[in-house]
């Protein structure tokens, strides 16, 4: 299996990156984290990286669900989104397929939770690229 | 195979947050992101679940070589290190395991990435329980 879901949006990146937070929000998710790549990368190393974002996307009902279900599974949390230029009218967004949190725990309680999320980032992605 | 390094430290939850963060940075490690659920969870949801902190903790050379390996990594970056409540004496510490990159990816050039930041995250646990 694939561990990505994955749309390129046909819009440039900081527009894009907006319009990714509001897509989130939309579906339920709040975005508790956010990670510059390009610049943590140009100042702890000084290399170059084309634009990337890692938000952390959390829906708490879900994420309080999984808590119950897998006492280990914050380490697969929050859901990841990347939101990556590919060329200036073209900006690339993937979200972490959440099957991957059933597949890494092998809990079957977790895949209910999985098939949840999953939808609401996939119907998210969907926003973002109509 | 699991996707948790993990060790039990005889040591508060509090002091051991703090402790963790000492270790992860002796090891090379920044901590990108904090996220304590359960004040997220009680904010959100109004539920109540033991102490829990998620650190993101990254090794810059090592990011930029994942990146540069296999495009979409950002999915699984930070590396996520838990801090959890166990009882009053004693706080769990998880980090997700790095295989979980080269499993989940099957790149195999993450092989050799994952295979120096596990040592690194395994160093650091085995500094706080020592």
């Amino acid at each position: 299996m694939g561990y990505a879901l994955t749309t390129i949006v046909d819009r440039p990146f900081e527009e894009t990156l907006a319009a990714t937070k509001q897509a989130l929000a939309d579906h339920g998710f709040g975005v508790l984290t956010e990670i510059d790549m390009a610049a943590t990368l140009k100042k702890k190393l000084d290399v170059d990286i084309p634009p990337q974002f890692i938000l952390g996307a959390c829906d708490p009902t879900s994420a309080h669900q999984a808590l119950q279900a897998e006492a280990s599974i914050g380490l697969l949390l929050p859901c990841n989104v990347v939101v990556r230029y590919d060329d200036d009218a073209h900006t690339i967004v993937e979200a972490i397929d959440p099957q991957t949190m059933h597949l890494l725990t092998g809990n079957d309680a977790m895949a209910p939770v999985a098939q949840r999320v999953g939808s609401g980032l996939s119907e998210a992605l969907k926003q973002l690229s109509s």
